[in-house]
């Protein structure tokens, strides 16, 4: 999507056609910095201090940094350690370790010398993919904010976390429909959770949606139900993390609250995902998703610029205090109206879930 | 309650027998600073710039403020000049009216040489008349925290925003049936939404809880949701700010997810109030309240102690970013499982607050 005018991916290639180049996350929105890597060492610092995040974008970073690891050392040892390096930047990324595996059944067949040829071409395939089924879940989302239109009114639109391009290489899954009906003209307004704890509604959301162009407004997480309660929202669009076979989705914590809102106020809530997120071996999100504790300081402390434009951490508790932080919850099918994907627009169900991956079907 | 060991109200006479001396909460929880108040100007400035904050402690400290304003000019000019100032000095508070009107009926008939005297003896009146209100609500709702107690286990309670004795003279609403087990042995722990967006939970919850010992965790005001799901709450208590005759209750903004939640989870979700927030002439919270929209800054900003505990506020946001801040919510009367009041506990409907309320009956 655009940055100051300018189309933009998540990560691309230098013009000296081998370095990798990512957009530093870690220092949005206070600064746009590019961030270039060199080696399979840098990509892996990329991932595990989330420079980049999100499910599509880490396992991109990985494929490219697979490709680094080749230029370097492209013998079977040099592979081995790059993809035990990378694989394990971040412990309970899912994606990270199939984008690894897939890299290294490509490579692994091949003579060294062809490896890192080869790992760039996957690598660039794997980006290319994911920017197709993010645009693919957005034309098929396009169609619900159509429905939602009621004349030439503004179709007001609820988000929370960052499910847009940041997290992806392009599009982005819950946004992507966003971005698209904003393409086509259709007006249309977003509610951006600023998603506390980590804040990635206000520090990423609202600020990859200012920089395309889409009007928007920031609310604390607390906002959602008095707003869908008052005919504020027309329609939530959340992405998921992880899905079960039977349409439950785990998200970013405070994603529950938003459903049982949406459900109580006759809201329609959407989950946009990419098929791979879809775990075919659970029936229970509550049960069976294990929810990842994080560190407290994410509670208690905030980044930010001060009047001299300084950015600077403070903390906003009180001394002492403990803190919990549970980072996703699940919200059950029974509350999400309808699951967007690359392949369509299906029952958050088990029955419309094979309906749509039929290979999958028990 | 208890701070550093030491019993204290919120708000209380200098040994000088005059000076009315409160704590400065807009420094809490980075410091504790009692701040003296002289004269009528100094009490209309710590309601409006908060140092003071709560209905019930609003009400005290404008009735103080009208007992300095006598020491100086008992005059009537003096009482309508002092009236007017306190009166106006936070526009939405109708507790701030009320003190002020019934401090004006007590004093105006008096000879002016007698204002003074009486003004102080009236002010102390209603502050005792607070920690009575608080004393019995916390009683009547003790009786459900130790309903919820099976076995020896620890009863756990999650809370919104700041319903505790900073927002009262002692004890709190909310927070006071919680003081009073914890006081009893029952064993306690307190989950505390953060509050966002002026994080109250954080900074003034979780402050009187560590000062009293009562056991806490901070957690973000997405958590709830969660926590519920997996049998981590026991119960609900939350304050109100205005509570209709039907029983809905207007409560800061956020509190209407966590009675979803409550409902979907079959956790008892409970409001405490003085009968004094009941507005008998509202039948349909949600359509006759009119939500605050307080300043986007309180969502963009946040002020904490940097590595160096110094002070500071920064801007978390995105430059330029719009937000909306709507203060408070309606959790209609539905998902309210008992109201805890002064004189007992009730279902959340016209039948349920009559019963309590003869008086107000139609």
């Amino acid at each position: 999507m655009r940055v100051a005018g300018v189309h933009r991916r998540t990560i691309w290639l230098a013009d000296d056609g081998w370095t990798v180049e990512v957009i530093d996350q870690t220092r949005l929105p206070h600064a746009f910095a590019i961030l270039p890597l060199r080696s399979a060492d840098e990509a892996a610092v990329a991932i595990r201090d989330m420079i980049v995040r999100g499910a599509p974008l880490i396992g991109v970073t990985a494929a490219y940094g697979l490709a680094l690891a080749m230029r370097a050392d492209p013998s079977d040892t040099g592979l081995a350690a790059a993809a035990s390096l990378i694989g394990e930047a971040r412990p309970t990324a899912v994606n990270l370790r199939w984008a690894v595996a897939r890299m290294v059944a490509v490579l692994q067949p091949l003579a060294p010398a062809a490896r890192a040829a080869a790992a760039y071409t996957e690598a660039a395939r794997m980006a290319d993919e994911d920017v197709e089924t993010c645009r693919a879940i957005g034309a098929h989302g396009l169609g619900l904010i159509e429905t939602a239109r009621h004349g030439g009114r503004t179709v007001n639109i609820l988000t929370h976390c960052n499910a847009g391009w940041l997290a992806c290489v392009d599009w982005g899954t819950a946004l992507s429909p966003i971005y698209q009906a904003h393409d086509a003209g259709i007006p249309v307004h977003v509610w951006v959770d600023e998603t506390r704890p980590r804040n990635q509604g206000a520090s990423l959301t609202a600020w990859e949606l200012a920089q395309h162009g889409v009007p928007h407004t920031l609310v604390a997480d607390n906002a959602g139900g008095h707003l869908m309660q008052h005919g504020e929202v027309d329609l939530v669009i959340v992405g998921t993390d992880r899905t079960t076979a039977t349409g439950d989705v785990a998200n970013k914590i405070g994603t529950y609250l938003k459903a049982l809102a949406a459900a109580d106020c006759q809201v329609p809530f959407y989950v946009a995902l990419p098929g791979s997120t879809i775990d075919w071996t659970l029936t229970d999100g509550v049960k069976q998703i294990p929810i990842e504790e994080r560190s407290a300081r994410e509670v208690t402390h905030m980044t930010g610029r001060d009047a001299d434009g300084t950015v600077r951490t403070v903390d906003i508790s009180s001394p002492g205090t403990r803190a919990a932080n549970p980072a996703f919850d699940v919200t059950p099918a029974r509350l999400v109206t309808r699951l967007i994907t690359e392949r369509g627009v299906t029952h958050a169900s088990r029955a419309g879930l094979q309906a749509l991956y039929p290979e999958h079907a028990v």
